[in-house]
């Protein structure tokens, strides 16, 4: 007999990443700077880690890399992060780690993280943790850090990201593949929570529920317990599902007009460099659009505070040109029209 | 004393689209098949109809036009649709007609329709209703229809695309100019339902709830009154307009990768026009999927049925190919690579 379904579900989820990421270091051996590698030298096994917060679905997440190293050429272990946010985190981490430890992982640790206050308390945290991540994967030499992020979580930051208005780069929530040289891998995210949960029951493992998961203060967590579950009373069961696929399919989009942008940068020029108005005002308005957005920022504007009203006004130089002034944007950066030239730089 | 802000907002929403109905009608005047035009010929006054369901968001539509026309050379009209759906849906029809003509619209008329069964209660009566306009619009050689839909109407259609999780083209919402030659107009895109509201309450404007409107079997009723305020609950006050936002970034990104899978679709095919698989290889994902929709949509597979798994099905033939078999599509349609090409034909 095999294992329970939801079992069978989160180690086939690992295997798979797992391959990719052995067919990855075939591909691409590690350069080794101090040494002459030779025909003959055996490659390192590589280290996957697992950063694990004690939750459900990141104890999923352990038990399955654990299960499935063992039959592949890869080492395993465990990182749980200490933010420091609340009583006794300390020892929690502690536990987590004699855990990860249990499950045979090998080296784990618990790092220690002063959260900050930039950009709220989500993105101090979050900053935070990736930040100590880094650290830990190259300190270890790791492969590859598996996160534990669900089908459930995915459409969670579709929402948020719709609920910037902000286009479909933020429709694209998070990637399968992530980080510096592909190093944070997904495995769960097309898996639903409710497996994650289901496979700790099986296998026994105990969890823990983080409370800032249920504290209505968060946005997450009333998008969670309020708006998600009414979206899907509205609108029916399979909207987790198409939040995800909606997800996958912005990322791409986004992707490929990224690329175009890039592309009519180069063509939009005339031989001094400058940005020739009639020539992009043939552009099609979405990538006319993304043009106008990195030339902002190459001059010095702060992507994050670059917002659409910044992008339509100075698109109105190109479409709507009345004679309109020069456009203010963040970080001191002005856009004028001189001549049939667009001009963006740092005053 | 000017007018009530809200009743400003609606003639100014309106006074724009007019403008641009006129400004348009200059550029390019209705051909006369029978007349020699002169450079003397004054040209027909455009005559613009307002589509009128008796509710607030088409009455005030209705009397911002009426007030707006009589300073400009437009006539202006209104048609109301009478879908037959409930008792005494005529009497309310005659007295949308009256109360139309009341504001020295015309002509104004009441088009009875039958609503079929296709695609759900609330398709077959968009279906029916379109349809009626569309003739009226013929009939009374109408250069535009005006429709009452506003922001709010604008997010909930976002969402009910987002649950379809069919990529961004369905995330892009109703058009402000839409229909044969821009026939309909949609002014109050950019307006929310309260205004329009408010304006018929200062002008005194009797407004007709559908009762439709508030009935939880249809899905946007749920969505209206449930599942956008509990959205608005989580996520802020702001959610309505990102989601109108996002419809409108959607809808320009989802023209570009069209035109860009135009373009693709003619420069992956060898000297016979056969779809080269080496070629399509070598597409972004975002185009190459779009290029292969298209040609299945071209071989006979009707686009309502095509979903995104057989997309992604079609797509491992060209980025997965391990010797598979033809792939069976919507419409009795076959996609198979055979000798480096992908033949996609109906059996």
């Amino acid at each position: 007999m095999g294992p329970h379904p939801a079992v069978a579900a989160i180690r086939l989820a690992v295997r798979r990443v797992l391959n990719d990421v052995l067919n990855e270091a075939l591909d691409h051996p590690p350069t080794h700077p101090q040494a002459h590698p030779t025909a003959h030298e055996v490659p390192p096994t590589p280290l996957v880690l697992v950063a694990c917060s004690g939750g459900a679905d990141s104890m999923a997440l352990a038990s399955a890399l654990a299960f499935e190293a063992r039959k592949l050429p890869v080492r395993a272990g465990g990182i749980t992060v200490d933010h420091g946010l609340q009583d006794g985190s300390d020892i929690r981490a502690a536990e987590v780690v004699s855990r990860l430890s249990a499950m045979d992982l090998g080296p784990v640790e618990s790092v220690a993280v002063t959260v900050g206050r930039e950009g709220g308390p989500e993105a101090a945290a979050r900053d935070a943790r990736y930040a100590a991540l880094d650290a830990a994967a190259e300190r270890h030499g790791a492969t590859a850090v598996l996160l534990g992020h669900t089908r459930d979580d995915q459409a969670e930051t579709v929402l948020l990201g719709l609920a910037r208005g902000s286009g479909i780069r933020s429709l694209s929530g998070m990637a399968a593949v992530s980080g510096a040289a592909g190093r944070y891998r997904r495995p769960f995210l097309q898996l639903d929570r409710q497996t994650a949960r289901k496979a700790c029951l099986i296998q026994q493992l105990p969890v823990w529920d983080d409370p800032h998961n249920t504290d209505p203060s968060y946005t997450r967590s009333r998008l969670r317990h309020e708006g998600l579950p009414a979206l899907e009373k509205s609108l029916g069961k399979g909207v987790v599902e198409a939040l995800a696929r909606t997800a996958q399919l912005s990322r791409d989009d986004a992707d490929a007009l990224d690329a175009w942008a890039l592309d009519a940068d180069l063509s939009v020029r005339d031989e001094t460099g400058q940005l020739e108005c009639v020539k992009l005002y043939a552009l099609p308005p979405a990538v006319r659009r993304r043009v106008l957005r990195r030339n902002a920022i190459a001059a010095g504007s702060p992507a994050g505070s670059l917002f659409a009203r910044h992008i339509e006004e100075m698109d109105r130089l190109i479409t709507g040109w009345r004679g309109q002034g020069a456009i203010n944007l963040p970080g001191r950066v002005e856009a004028q029209r001189q001549g049939g030239r667009l001009v963006i730089r740092q005053g």
